[in-house]
């Protein structure tokens, strides 16, 4: 058996997990990532031992455990960045072994997430996928026949921060046109804020009762289906620029299907159909058919079941 | 021995190699492709023999034989779609086969340049490298442990065409905000005549003679370098998009290095140090270092080598 460790923001999920992907156990504390790196390890060493006692197996019983962690680690497991949790070189993989010996394993949570379709989501049939998370942010990661494409310092797998354009705010990275501040849902609430403060009418001051802050994602879905045309307009700016990243990795990798995750993929179903046609339009041979563009099917379980499968892959390798 | 074979829209260039990749005999031929393209294939097969009977070899001492084409060919080695030279649709690797009785294997220019820099030239350190042509077209190939990565229906590495901004004209592909409008010599030159025409004083109009059609990238270089104004901002531009597009790479694979190859490239020693300092200051994770930044090495001879190459690869596997 393997364990799978989802290291977020918010939450730490992990899960027991057989050869095949299939979670027998799962549990998930608050990350509280005011506190110290270390705190947060020691609490992902008890989860684990937790998890071990609870689904009645022993520290024997697990081959491998499996981290995916919101940033870039290097060769050794110490996470070189992670922006998110404010970690910058934190050793993680050595003090997990140590404390528990078993074999820890860490990559990126996008590139798991992308494992994980790919072993038993939306990408199994396929020999190349991307996976593209549209959250709060915009992440991903690429499969190429069946292995992750880290790249150099693992540094690869950013999809979000490709520029695909030019916006009226710059990215949390510094640069301007990162897809993320287009096609993340802080993307859509920024640019539904920025027309609303310039004084255009939208009925997602109503949802949001008269308080700008409270905006969406979900009300600018809802609104731009009731034809809202701030909404709309917000939706038609995430559709363009979105595909303009598909097309991009397309002209580079050309991968077989795209998977798209994350918080924003729940309203998938209000903008597949256009993201597919937008996808079509720019492709400039006409005569190749586009890759498959699919909703993820794996949903927050996701994370969990791609760091397993990494300990899985790097133990069989 | 192998013959490696690059198959452009202005001459056919054709070179028998050891398995080295040391050209021993190189021979080129128009190949005035207004022509059917049947008598272009009878061309190329009287070319081999040429170039066997002159080298005093045997059909029997090539092992096999390689061919780069400025477009996409499918696994049957149809050559699908190939705008530079009007083909859609021809075959090229069974008439050859059939003609000659050697095996013969196809792929794009740009992937097969990358092949040659990657087995000889600047990238032959390094486990992962992009080559970037910056021609009258940009074009290039993505090598990953090794391996061409042409990605589905071999529409991958097609660098030119990631949409990396808007532009004042569309690209031929149809898009708007392809790297190719911004860094190739046709966008240079598009973008100082925009420019002289819009009333802008330039002394590029001496070097050409009052006519502003005979401006090319050359005298921009040069201008540029005398300060002219015009040229400089096309100089920056250039290098300002050629960036985003090494540095969107980077996001998705992370490479090791960057070979810059292409007509334009002869021009590095003008550019090159600043792109790199363009490409340093977009990284978003300062701490980690830029990958390498190199002209390519090998010249005219990449796609005969590449080509030789490819044959050397697919018999090997």
């Amino acid at each position: 058996m393997y364990i799978g460790i989802d290291l977020g923001g918010t939450n730490i999920a992990a899960g027991i997990m057989d050869q095949f992907g299939k979670i027998l156990l799962k549990k998930s504390i608050p990350t509280r990532k005011e506190r110290f790196p270390e705190d947060i390890v020691k609490d992902i060493i008890k989860l684990v031992e937790s998890l071990i006692e609870e689904s009645f197996s022993s520290k024997a019983d697990i081959l491998g455990i499996g981290i995916g962690i919101p940033g870039v680690a290097n060769e050794e497991g110490v996470v070189t960045i992670c922006v998110n949790l404010n970690w910058y070189n934190v050793p993680l993989k050595k003090p997990i072994e140590d404390a528990l010996g078993i074999s820890v394993f860490i990559d990126n949570d996008g590139n798991l997430a992308a494992l994980a379709e790919y072993r038993l989501g939306i990408m199994k049939d396929f020999d190349t996928g991307v996976f593209i998370t549209l959250g709060t942010g915009v992440g991903g990661g690429i499969i190429l026949d069946g292995k992750i494409i880290s790249g150099r310092r693992n540094m690869g797998g950013e999809i979000g921060h490709m520029i695909v354009g030019e916006n009226f705010y710059d990215c949390n990275c510094g640069r301007n046109g990162c897809l993320e501040t287009f096609a993340s849902s802080t993307a859509i609430i920024k640019y539904v804020t920025h027309l609303i403060s310039s004084g255009e009418k939208s009925c997602l001051m109503e949802i949001a009762e008269g308080d700008i802050s409270k905006i969406d994602g979900k009300a600018i879905f809802k609104c731009a289906q009731q034809g809202d045309e701030v909404s709309l307009r917000a939706m038609n700016r995430f559709i363009k620029y979105l595909a303009i990243g598909i097309v991009n990795i397309i002209s580079m990798i050309s991968p077989d299907i795209f998977a798209i995750g994350g918080g924003l993929s729940e309203g998938g179903k209000f903008f597949i159909e256009d993201l597919k046609k937008e996808v079509n339009k720019m492709l400039y041979f006409e005569m190749i058919p586009a890759p498959k563009i699919e909703i993820a099917t794996l949903k927050n379980d996701a994370g969990i079941i791609g760091a397993g499968f990494l300990a899985e892959f790097c133990l069989s390798e």
